[in-house]
């Protein structure tokens, strides 16, 4: 299976040429690649990336979180034609852990965002991230870089908060939104541990009719638990605001708050010195990820581990000398 | 320097003995050998804990922070007192990341407590942690596993909340303990992201005279910041108190909830649960810890990263590939 190869599949130059043309046609094909598991596909996936990296990094990368019910793809949708509007070219990249995508995804269909997916500066994709948060990582942020070769200056990456995914968006992302609702209380809302500090904005979202008031009062709960966590390192103090993206209310807003982000970090240096950051991390976690592939993918490893962990629990054996002992296996399998 | 072999030492059943006896002399010179960086004290120290492993275990294991100022060795000393006044044996562990042993550490000198220091049943001991966070869990822990052999059943683990040594804390106790002070400001407690939501409890110290005001206001406001995280897994929701340890008011409070807790977690099974959870996991860390060390820590995987990083920041290489690359170097050193 893994050493077929395609037919329909064109030549590494076709698909570099179609793309920093902007063809919307050979960018989707690439992508299509760079997802792929096959490894014909995987050499021509580094030729492509390789070639049009120069070209990349060009737009303002946010990352867009919410669960479900929280309103996402209206959001984006009036989101992406206030940006569209202003003359920009918006690619979205949707990402969904929390089902495979042959199996049907909660997120990532076009049929969503009906008016923004006719336009031709708006290009939507589901993102197949794969099992793995490396997965995430590799394919999307790989994708991301193919939007950018292709001319789009503003790449939203969406996920559903609710998984560790958000973490690996974090990463490749300049700046982190998070859409709440008020009143749903936070337990409902799933939001994990950990999201909410990683917030570059909170927008509590459907601040309309009878749910104004609270929202404003959620508004200014979030503002002051926000204030609970030291100043991050970009020099940036988290906003909360509300939001209607039903009534379009409160969206330019959004994107003020955006570029006075952005205005603050390039100003401060942070803004490519995080960029630079995260593609250096981005290397190390491929390599930290290889390395426990070469480890835990070993059966004689998987089997020994089981018995460990018994060991281990029955205090037969320590910790520490249960993780030398197998290390010493590993080495003598080479 | 790694093959000296100290004349001092005694056999290992020797150590093993004096510890299941609970003499401090001995258990003071085991550690000693846990925590030495010589080969022959490795061996010696494996053996002894392997040998005292069963008899471990049997104590509550109470991580506690907070940033220098706020009143740790004040605390710990009135609170070791109360719980040796009820017939508790306690063992005060100190971690000082910020600081190497030998260079002096704001940590971890027994002249901070004068009273509980005296005592038979209070036993004191600075860890060293060596300069990783795996350091800190292999030699506290296993410190830890000592001491409760040798019948201490409180364990305290203090350490300065401004590291990253918290999660490995955190990951060793049952309780975790965090200390705070009023209005002075969360940004000057430099109280790290994160740390906050590992609390079992927040107590606000220094909470009396005109400080009492100030205090009732801050335990109200972190009660509600806290109120924004989900419920752990645990089933116990974070308490916030005041406390002053210098006019003993409020510290039999605190041990009246980590009894709270404890039956709770008893009960409901998270207590077991989470300790066999902790002993996996500390195998793991050991095993994902010495795999870097064995990539890591060859020269020549170490300057082929350098030109690596150069490369990526250049727009030379993509990450993906960059890892790909050196992992291929790796495999072939074998």
């Amino acid at each position: 299976m893994k050493n077929y190869k395609p037919k329909n599949r064109l030549n590494s130059q076709a698909y570099i040429d179609g793309i920093l043309d902007g063809d919307r046609v050979i960018l989707s094909r690439a992508i299509t690649i760079i997802e792929s598991n096959l490894e014909s596909d995987k050499l021509l996936a580094k030729e492509i990336v390789q070639s049009i990296l120069p070209k990349s990094g060009k737009s303002i990368r946010i990352g867009i979180t919410g669960v479900p019910g929280v309103g996402k793809s209206t959001f984006i949708e009036v989101f992406g034609l206030h940006l569209i509007k202003q003359g920009h070219k918006v690619a979205i990249l949707s990402i969904d852990p929390t089902s495979q995508r042959s199996k049907g995804s909660i997120l990532g269909d076009k049929t969503r965002m009906e008016q923004l997916a006719v336009l031709q500066d708006a290009y939507i994709r589901p993102s197949a991230s794969g099992d793995t948060l490396g997965g995430v990582s590799n394919k999307t942020g790989e994708t991301m870089l193919l939007c950018e070769a292709a001319g789009y200056d503003v790449i939203l990456i969406e996920t559903v908060g609710v998984g560790q995914s958000e973490t690996a968006v974090h990463g490749m992302t300049d700046f982190f939104l998070l859409l709440m609702l008020a009143g749903a209380g936070d337990e409902l809302q799933g939001i994990k541990k950990g999201i909410m500090e990683m917030a570059d904005m909170v927008v509590i979202n459907k601040a309309d009719g009878d749910n104004i008031k609270m929202s404003e009062l959620a508004r200014v709960q979030y503002q002051n638990a926000l204030h609970i966590f030291p100043m991050s390192e970009s020099g940036w103090s988290p906003v909360v605001t509300t939001a209607s993206a039903l009534k379009n209310i409160g969206i330019s807003n959004v994107w003020d708050e955006i570029l006075k982000f952005k205005t603050l970090v390039k100003d401060n240096g942070y803004f490519f010195k995080n960029r630079n950051h995260q593609q250096i991390k981005w290397m190390y976690n491929n390599i930290n990820d290889e390395l426990k592939q070469l480890f835990y993918g070993s059966k004689s490893i998987k089997s020994q581990l089981s018995i460990l962990e018994k060991d281990i629990i029955a205090s037969k054996i320590s910790p520490v000398k249960a993780a030398q002992q197998i290390l010493k296996t590993f080495k003598n399998s080479f």
